[in-house]
């Protein structure tokens, strides 16, 4: 089983419009509410390939009442840890007329110290074969090395002074982009600062190039792994549903060209969704065969 | 007593960003959520004036309750219609970068006969000195005509097919913007199109100029109110304090240039205000007495 930890969960709101003109009024013609937060969007692409998935998340108030209606009916197992803030909402504006997508998030709830201890104890309740950890830290709570001394597999999907404490979790995998990678290290050059990463507690670098795919600095080797073509679409979920591939290659076993490749394709399945947590099947089976995954200097 | 109705109410929920930037991604920096919905203003801005007044609205699913719950808040006396759908939002985008206003207004629920109908007698159960009808109707709706029949002076504030059949109630005030009044006489001159709107049934017509002020055409005559200068800030509601400044003058007897003076001032004291429904009361004074009215032609 692969259980994902989302502590700062969202409603994700998608309102399409005609055209985003800032300074005007917009009619929202379609507005669609569903579950959201990294650790959520993973959980519900390991759902759709019918993958033994379960996620452990926060939520309160009415909109976290909305939110644990919609993870039931999309029938995602699920732990909610109850909490006295109100659930952040998320607002996505599709634009139809120039195919753009505009993000607004709220910061979220903090929680109480009761909270957090709430959600390291209901994470170490399971023993699953991959734990994965995503998105930010609300405020009020620990650090994600709480949740990764189980000794189990985990992948840890954060950015700044999160992703910097939870170093010291060591865990397996840490899946910055290029902007994160930099802003942790200082470092323009990725495999170095991938290196440093590693020097400083993850086992493996997996480090998202947007559109050009993902590299791999391992214990093993230094891989890069590209699309066999460029995608155009919703591009928000994307490094999740890479993260979702990640977590299915290591609770198989795979060797990283493998693992990298069930990413890449995860990852363009995602991108052709129209939401955040969706995947094109047809796109992921097919594009399996057709990632190019190259071995670079070390 | 001021009775304000509004059919389609709202949770207007205002973000504030640093700019607002299409194609990317938006951390709020501060979030405000209040009862909305154009009679709500309307209501709010009476309610801080210290005046008499109740709103007469629909409430319905987890936005409603927390509708109902800021409307408590506030003190605005009111009787809420339940409904079965869920209260829309309205979320307004404050760039404080640029000081652009982009609003993404959400359709709202479908109204089932007997809710529309639970509505009107609402309304009926009520005997105010002014009756304000403001904003769309729902779908599933009746006319705001069934509203007007009650022989209390009625301002009814709506556009497109609402406003029209509306006019058969034989409302006191219609109070269109030039595009609005356009849309439903095809006529470019504002006073033709306005005379217009009279002989289909309206009393008297307010057209609202933005930040040129209002022109009325009556009865007794024509009248083009002009704020004292010209102000910046948030428009939205602008046209909801006039309203407000409308029923106020025709609830104390007020002769036309009075009641011209009154309803422009409140809309500069709603611009200055942060968020709909808000007023600079400091400014309401001061401009009471510096808003230019002029007789013009019929």
């Amino acid at each position: 089983m692969i259980l994902t930890v989302t502590p700062n969960s969202a409603l994700d709101v998608t309102y399409t419009v005609d055209g985003l003109r800032p300074d005007s009024v917009h009619r929202v013609r379609e507005m669609r509410a569903r579950a959201g937060g990294k650790g959520i969007n993973v959980a519900r692409v390991l759902h759709t390939l019918g993958e033994d998935v379960r996620a452990v998340a926060t939520a309160g108030g009415a909109t976290g009442n909305a939110f644990t209606a919609e993870l039931s009916e999309a029938g995602i197992p699920a732990d909610l840890v109850p909490v006295g803030g109100e659930t952040r909402r998320t607002t996505t504006i599709l634009s139809t007329v120039d195919d753009t997508v505009t993000l607004f998030n709220e910061p979220g709830p903090d929680l109480s110290a009761q909270e957090w201890t709430s959600l390291v104890d209901t994470v170490g309740r399971h023993t699953p074969d991959v734990l994965v950890c995503s998105g930010s830290l609300p405020p009020g709570a620990g650090g994600y090395a709480e949740l990764l001394t189980t000794g189990v597999p985990a992948i840890l999907d954060t950015s700044g002074a999160a992703l910097t404490a939870g170093l010291s979790g060591r865990p397996s995998v840490v899946k910055p982009n290029l902007a994160e990678l930099r802003e942790v290290t200082g470092r323009a050059d990725p495999v170095a600062a991938a290196t440093e990463l590693r020097s400083r507690g993850a086992g493996t670098v997996v480090v998202s190039l947007g559109a050009d795919g993902l590299l791999a600095v391992t214990e093993h080797g230094v891989w890069q792994a590209a699309p066999s073509k460029t995608l155009t679409g919703n591009a928000t979920g994307a490094g999740d549903a890479a993260v979702a591939g990640i977590a299915l290659g290591i609770a198989g076993g795979e060797p990283w060209p493998g693992i990298l490749r069930r990413a890449v394709a995860l990852s363009g399945a995602a991108v052709l969704g129209p939401l955040a947590g969706d995947i094109d099947l047809a796109h992921y089976r097919r594009e399996l065969g057709a990632v190019v995954v190259r071995a670079l200097p070390n």
